[in-house]
């Protein structure tokens, strides 16, 4: 079960410019959402970042391709991926976009796709063109937390949140949707987040600030380490509210902490359901002399299947976080420089026990379902933090019978 | 169970010069043998690979102290890892050794210690010299199959393995033990390998062909991707057999192909004995610009456990072996031009699936306990191997369940 997540859907901000509709397309032989239609205002700003993954999916390339243009509409589809493709899968992916087009009287260019679901695959068409029909007729401003479970694959809880803040003397909303229960499953998920504010914003800083908030939320987070075919994160500006903004305005800070709200809320929310998730973790590391070696160690914990097995039984184990902290690509760790604390019971101190540890202390903090794991590399003065879930009995079974 | 494996101790080669003995000193509170003392002829030479965790561990440190002497003894304990465990620990393992040295006349700086087991446990010196008395008094020329078990922790099966061929007029053996149950487990675990040969070769050289064989043997073996605070692989020539080897003998490349031999089966035996183990799977890629680049996608591979699920659920999950690839760190790597085989059976050809796929064919070979993953990057002409095991319910049942 989830960790510590309810989406509040009575909290969520409409963003006026912004319109959705969730609607059952048939994609997989299931009665429920499969797919969503966004519709931006004209005039509106996008921003977007897409998975790394070499083997990346049809919908990623045409994204990519799109991207510069003016864009009008989103297209999410879950229940196929349409990647591992080849040619067609790019033809089925430019004809979706067609479609959208068509129904909404723009240019297919102006149309951003994205799929999530089983891997090589043909994407039925079929459907896909059904669900584009019913969809364009029923767009709503209203639909946030509809699309939020409408891109949803094994997801257990629909993610979405929204902040409102006065800048100045305008309101400013942010709203935004995420879905994944691993960082990826590659059958039937993938990591997708969709933002969208009323503030006005040109996009080549729309795009350089999404990328920095990406950098300290969705990928601080991590469920198995693996990063999926299809992944992506869009952040829209509609400039509805009338307030522009620019990195001299006065509000840009408040603004940007509102946005890595959101999206660290959402980010968060992706490991808190995580698969078989039982225990949500943060990992904090600083002291580092650079960021990229706090990131480095954080990852290298998060990423240890030794330690993950351990939070799950609820095991403080200390030798396993050494291993974890000594495995981590840093050149020159000196371990009498390390301290660890479990939220705030000294574990560690610069390399050897600490006097103040108690095992009975720390099996208490053990227990709990949130774990802050505090971790001084003592040679620098940057840090970083790195969000993830345990492992647990149920990831195995999850992903041992997903296609049975 | 271990995957297709199980010792032939009547096949073991005694190597004249090298002598064991197995007790059971009393490092916890168990009745087995859990220390090994292996004396070895003056005039031997011996090679040594450690960790490369940052927190490594006292023996470690004082191994890598010793190794430029002349080494006549190793010492090795299992129940305790002596990591972890500061000025304190150093201590205890130089102590160790004195007390090799006074029971076989040498000096402590000729003797090479090991732990594996608990970290952050001071070392139980009480038993440790007990348990060297003992051992001393106990050498044996045909106890590797003794010392095998010896070095044991929660590995299931011994593992030892021998290769003897006639090098012109001469007979050469080479014998082996490892132990590892995962790459790591370390509170009772650790890699450790034991390789030793009657021919006679000189330090640098030994040092040199053993950093090699290691390349292609332990460091291409993974069960979760850690590396542990006290792993070693140890290689002894004791020059016993009179033959003298180096490079440029008509001897050599037959050699060190029988030392490659030996490295491999005691590598992938940790594979076949790895944690929860159901299936062994050799991972081969061709077709790289480069050997690294091989091994990084093998090795991503080898350490997804989306990829590791699906092998133990008998799934054909192609989805999941493109998303392993695409995440290795291989620049420019062009999807169209990999090609993966299950077995004999082609999968994927230059990207696209093959029209030689059958799933009824793929069920029957992931239905296997052993199978090749081979992969094509269709860029080069490099190659490289990686031999894992499957990740399976006990894997988390065993580390979850560790410490209770």
């Amino acid at each position: 079960m989830p960790v510590n997540l309810k989406t509040d859907c009575s909290q969520l901000a409409v963003i006026e410019g912004v319109k959705l509709s969730a609607v059952a397309a048939g994609i997989k032989d299931w009665h429920r959402n499969d797919m969503v239609l966004i519709e931006l205002i004209e005039g509106s700003t996008v921003a977007a970042v897409f998975t790394q993954n070499a083997f990346c999916a049809a919908p990623v390339i045409v994204g990519r391709e799109h991207l510069g243009n003016n864009i009008r509409a989103l297209i999410i589809n879950a229940g196929n991926a349409n990647a591992g493709t080849g040619d067609q899968g790019l033809a089925d992916a430019r004809r979706s976009c067609e479609w959208v087009a068509e129904a909404l009287s723009i240019q297919a260019s102006q149309v951003l796709p994205f799929s999530t679901g089983v891997i090589s695959e043909p994407l039925p068409m079929a459907p896909i063109q059904h669900g584009i029909n019913l969809a364009s007729k029923n767009l709503h401003a209203d639909a946030w937390f509809d699309a939020a479970k409408g891109i949803m694959t094994t997801d257990i809880e629909p993610k979405a949140y929204s902040v409102t803040r006065k800048l100045g003397d305008q309101n400013i909303s942010i709203t935004g949707i995420s879905k994944g229960s691993g960082m990826i499953h590659p059958n039937m998920a993938t990591m997708l987040a969709y933002i969208a504010t009323d503030a006005e914003i040109d996009q080549p800083l729309l795009q350089a600030c999404l990328a920095d908030v990406v950098d300290d939320s969705f990928n601080a987070v991590t469920v198995d380490g693996d990063t999926s075919t299809n992944d992506a994160c869009v952040l829209m500006a509609t400039g509805t509210s009338g307030l522009s903004l620019d990195q001299s305005s006065p509000y840009w800070s408040e603004f940007y902490a509102m946005l890595l709200d959101v999206a660290q809320w959402l980010a968060k929310a992706l490991a808190r359901d995580g698969e078989g998730a039982t225990k949500f973790l943060s990992i904090n590391v600083k002291g580092g002399a650079k960021k990229a070696e706090c990131q480095a160690v954080a990852k290298s914990i998060a990423h240890s299947p030794l330690v993950k097995t351990a939070f799950y039984a609820s095991d403080p184990n200390l030798g396993r976080l050494l291993m974890a902290i000594g495995n981590a690509d840093v050149s020159h760790l000196d371990p009498n420089g390390v301290s660890i604390a479990l939220d705030d019971l000294a574990v560690l101190d610069c390399g050897g026990p600490s006097p103040d540890y108690s095992e009975e202390q720390a099996q208490k903090i053990m227990d709990q379902s949130e774990i802050s794991l505090n971790i001084d590399l003592g040679r620098g003065n940057f840090e970083a933090t790195v969000w993830t879930c345990d492992f647990s009995h149920d990831y195995v079974k999850i992903n041992a019978e997903y296609r049975t």
